[in-house]
């Protein structure tokens, strides 16, 4: 994978933290990397300060993707940090989850607060973010669409999936249902509007993976969910903008 | 069409007005009709406060779906006037639509505002009205799912669909279909969740529609898509639950 600027939210834990990992131990590093998370500073980020202070490229950037005006904050500080390079990658990794919400239990501010994470952050996000990623589809040579290029990469799930919630549907999760079939509704008009730009979009499934969300219940180490996003990336071109993949590059349907 | 106690939302105007006429019209018309509306007593609601003056079996009552205490409330007033008969029809009609909200232009609170009313209010709608619905559906002796027992219509939009997105792009209105992908998939989990019940869950496209919301550019005359959509209404059976369907019957796939 050839991005050399890279930014992603939630990065503090989880798959956000693992994917850190992965790309500054992978034999060609992103110049830069800005790992984004809500509380640099605090006791949550630890493990990833402790990996900024080994990795001068890696660069913590203080951003709650639930906050429009944290979101344009945040975008000027890694503008002025890439000093006229664009940026080849964002990935709207962050996001939240209610386990008990089923139609029973599931209320009006779980399913806002839920869709402002997960739906309507990344819409924030590559509003903000756009002209760094229009600056580096211009500055590249190449033909098509690439993570190398250009890319929004949304982190969505086969929850958000409605042809196939009746295989799923145990836990209903019915906000994070909600709002990751309307992240993939985002993802698909991303594709049509960013495209002309140069820029590629595409919904990623990581798989159910060990983490505080999917719980030491799933199938998936954070390693192997991250080691295979990672090896779809450079993969992807102009024919999947506008898809929902898995972590093994298998289409879903929506 | 026989259900025999219907409740609407939006119906002042629009698609809702027409379908409380053409019910109250019909050959066999409900015993009870349940009108909501935001404004029963205002300016916007003349047409409909004429007809209840007509029609003693057309009731209308206050419900702003966007607010989750008056649903509650307009649940309870609902309740009393069927005195122990359950609700056959639940057909969350009202919308928002916000026709410039390109993603160059879309934010926040447009987002929010609009997966408010047209996501969150029919789920909450069901939550509400579900005790009055399994009534109906346990007072029914015919087997399966049909509107004439117990259904929960969502009046949903191809716009709605994925997979159909780069068809109708224009215009982009990414608020609302991001709203509407949301209401799609709470349509599946409703039939997955309800269907236990005996309660039908299907959401339709009432096709492009010459109203405000649809302009007088429409392909289609209110009368003309609200006929077809009553007459969508009696054909449904199990087989259509958590499923997506235009005003001639056609699936929409997701
Ligand atoms: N794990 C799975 O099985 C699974 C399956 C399918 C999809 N996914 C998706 O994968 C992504 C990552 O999930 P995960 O398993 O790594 O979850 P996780 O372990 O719960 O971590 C979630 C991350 O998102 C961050 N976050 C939450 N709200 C945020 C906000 N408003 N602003 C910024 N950051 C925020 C958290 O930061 P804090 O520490 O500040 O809370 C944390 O870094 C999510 O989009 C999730 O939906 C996960
Ligand atoms: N027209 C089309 O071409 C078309 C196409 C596809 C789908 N649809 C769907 O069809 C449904 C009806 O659309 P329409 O064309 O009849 O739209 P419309 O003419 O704009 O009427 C919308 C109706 O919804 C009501 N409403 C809006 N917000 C509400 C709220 N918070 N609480 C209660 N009522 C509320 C309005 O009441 P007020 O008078 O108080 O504002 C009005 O009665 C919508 O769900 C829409 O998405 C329409």
């Amino acid at each position: 994978m050839a991005a050399r600027t890279v930014l992603l939210t939630g990065s503090n834990r989880g798959i956000g933290l693992e994917l850190v990992k992965q790309l500054l131990g992978s034999p060609r590093p992103p110049a830069w990397i800005f790992a984004t998370c809500r509380d640099p500073e605090g006791p949550r980020a630890q493990e990833l300060r402790e990996l900024a202070n080994k990795h001068p490229n890696l660069v913590l950037v203080k951003l709650d993707v639930s906050n429009p005006s944290a979101i344009t904050e945040a975008a000027k500080i890694v503008e002025v940090k890439l000093n006229g390079l664009g940026l080849n990658l964002l990935i709207n990794n962050a996001g939240i989850y209610t386990p008990t919400a089923s139609l029973d239990t599931v209320d009006a501010e779980d399913m806002v607060r839920t869709y402002k994470t997960n739906a309507v952050g990344p819409m924030l996000m590559a509003q903000a973010f756009l002209p760094l990623l229009k600056k580096a589809a211009q500055e590249s040579k190449a033909k098509g669409l690439s993570c190398s290029k250009a890319a929004i990469i949304n982190i969505s799930t086969v929850m958000g999936s409605i042809k196939k919630t009746t295989d799923s549907f145990s836990p209903p999760v019915i906000s994070y249902r909600c709002s990751k079939a309307a992240l993939n509704m985002l993802t698909m008009c991303q594709a049509l509007t960013y495209g002309e730009a140069g820029i590629l979009c595409v919904a990623l499934h990581p798989g159910w993976v060990k983490t505080d969300m999917g719980t030491q219940q799933a199938d998936l180490t954070v390693d192997t969910s991250v080691r295979g996003l990672l090896s779809v990336l450079p993969i992807l071109s102009e024919k999947h903008s506008g898809t929902l993949l898995n972590w093994e590059g298998k289409a879903i349907p929506w």
